[in-house]
């Protein structure tokens, strides 16, 4: 990792907002800037429109390769042409979240609320936002489009997130939503993760309480460790046995390592290997301020909150077709939430499928290759769509 | 947390043993000393002396208030007169890990291998140990006490590893072995916890390559990150929920946190306050390299690796009765580790018993108030010593 390196976040397509979005927590925020990526044709009649809401660390670059890294988009085993969302049918939108740093409004933003020097970066300083937030800035996104309504909305993880709340905020704005590996609310155990995570990133000694851009630097140890931790919660153990178990690197002696005459000491398991590499490859793509703008996001997200705990209330009379999908081996965003968000667009009588994928590969499984989910997602979709009569 | 805290071990009841310890690195430690504590009183016939084992951080007051922090014994449950392991009947020997910071030979130690000074600490110079290196050293001062053959050896989490770790070394010098919550390996999950706490401490600015004493610091922040990952796994995520939930503690707000006008984000979850208390009281009573030296002895633990993999092996023939404990919800050595375990105990035919107590408690569970728990280990150490003839 190193120390001196620095976030460029780049440039990315996206359409600028002068009037604005009115956060959650009181801040007019303006101008709004929303990145996204496009891909496929909206049809004549404006009714094909997908919106895929991307997870905490993803981007627009859902089905092309990555700008920074190069590397194919993140889900372009699932979206493209003849994929089980099919380029060929549907128009794919991807925004970047609200709070991100690929090109929408974030703390890497010029600030806009008249402190500063006119070129400062928000930094800490960017206003606190929430899920809700984030989906009404699509939502700008997609009005500017020109998109009355969508066929569907489809997200992963803190994108199932963004998906749930479109359908709560937004409920007569789309035919279907997929929810997937995702909860209706963040749990003790996935805050005690994040804060862990913030806390890392604290520590490092290149934070410069938030301001790191200002000394060229950015804080690459903490936030490699937080996301070294975070990795090992998007695998299963089952999964980390597999591809690692107690395999061992010959040689590979961390440098803090004392030196001895015994040769296990000189070298390092696999699985540490992997996660260094994990971690040292994050920092390039992604800013630190961003990681705990969108990380506190998650942690308040709780759908049931503001009907005093009733989930089945924040669905009342949805016409929303619900896909809701868990993997066995996620224990991140178990089974059992599905189930509670299941169960409450039951007692709602909401058009729901659910389906519990058998995977070994955690909560990660959703980006990875898994054929009977792939099948439960083009199958659902091809049934929303016979329903509503698409061609 | 406070960075210029610094870590005093203080002065601990101990032994030293002039002519040292061949470790498994090659290296030969000398003198080694092991700090220890007993409780209860030595029969005449020396057949009632019961070896507990402790934890990663745990130490040798198992029954008694800790000098540095004040708080009760960490097992003060369990150990005592009346207790499940009483004292009233065993004497109990409980000593501070080779490698560990209060009062045995570790990386706090002057440094005995003629660099340095003469008065210079090992720090990151301190050989790696095993947990076999452990447990000779805990040999040693059980001869010292004149104790040829013991009761029992006990432990819970790494205290289980060495107490398998005696079955195997020394298979006749104990009547039974009871490992609780604990496993014959490391698992690649348990290796990428560890990793990440080491790295969590390298990426602290007081860590200084491991001489942070000789700076007035220790890498508090680093450690403390570490200690409250560490913690998210003792639980789970049903005891997170029970304990804590989403709820808030009001205007707690986090000094890195944006100013806002939403009252919400001037809060913090109760979650992120108990973790947080978690590392930063952690710093004051652990030193960070033992940290490191106990972590990799951990990570290195595999019963079956000198034996071709075959686990069985490792117990062939063994005299030693077997009283195995496993909690429901304990994710970090959860149960299907201890049927391994019982199944290569099994196929030896060795004496097993195997015990899976529901609990919703996680890993803490062995150190928390579990009634069945509780009857298990008396009863067991009761059917022991009835079937030895011990009055």
């Amino acid at each position: 990792m190193n120390s001196t390196a620095s976030f460029d976040p780049g440039k990315h397509t996206s359409v600028t907002f002068p009037e604005g979005l009115d956060l959650e927590c009181g801040v007019h925020l303006a101008p709004l800037e929303v990145a996204y990526r496009t891909y496929g044709t909206l049809s004549e009649k404006r009714d094909n429109a997908i919106v895929i809401c991307h997870a905490l660390t993803g981007d627009q670059y859902v089905a092309e390769s990555h700008p920074l890294t190069g590397k194919p988009g993140w889900w372009a085993r699932m979206v493209g042409p003849g994929c089980p969302i099919d380029t060929d049918r549907f128009f794919v939108i991807c925004p970047n979240v609200l709070g991100g740093c690929m090109g929408s409004t974030g703390p890497r933003s010029v600030r806009s609320d008249g402190k500063g020097n006119g070129s400062e970066c928000w930094g800490t300083d960017f206003p606190p936002i929430t899920v809700r937030d984030m989906v009404r800035a699509q939502h700008s996104l997609v009005k500017h489009l020109g998109i009355e309504r969508l066929f569907a909305v489809v997200g992963g993880s803190m994108g199932g997130m963004q998906a749930l709340e479109w359908a709560v905020t937004y409920p007569h704005m789309m035919l279907a939503v997929l929810p997937l590996a995702t909860s209706p609310f963040h749990s003790a155990q996935n805050i005690a993760f994040n804060e862990v995570g913030r806390q890392s990133v604290f520590a490092d000694p290149d934070w410069h309480g938030g301001r790191y851009w200002e000394y060229g630097k950015v804080p690459a140890r903490g936030l490699a460790v937080a996301r070294m931790m975070a990795h090992i919660t998007y695998l299963s153990e089952e999964a980390l046995t597999r591809k690692f178990g107690r395999r061992v690197r010959r040689g590979q002696l961390a440098s803090q390592a004392p030196e001895t005459s015994l040769s296990m000491f000189s070298d390092i398991f696999e699985v540490e290997s992997y996660l260094r590499y994990q971690g040292s490859s994050f920092v390039n793509r992604f800013d630190a301020n961003s990681y705990l703008t969108i990380t506190r996001a998650m942690d308040w997200f709780d759908l049931a909150a503001e009907h005093e705990g009733d989930l089945s209330a924040a669905f009342a009379g949805t016409p929303v077709r619900f896909c809701v999908v868990s993997f066995s081996s996620d224990w991140l965003f178990p089974t059992s939430v599905s189930r509670q968000l299941v169960n409450a667009l039951n007692r709602v009588a909401a058009n729901v499928s659910f389906v519990e994928i058998e995977s070994d590969k955690g909560h990660d499984a959703f980006l990875l290759d898994e054929p009977d989910f792939d099948r439960t997602v083009r199958g659902f979709l091809c049934g929303v769509a016979e329903h509503a009569g698409l061609a």
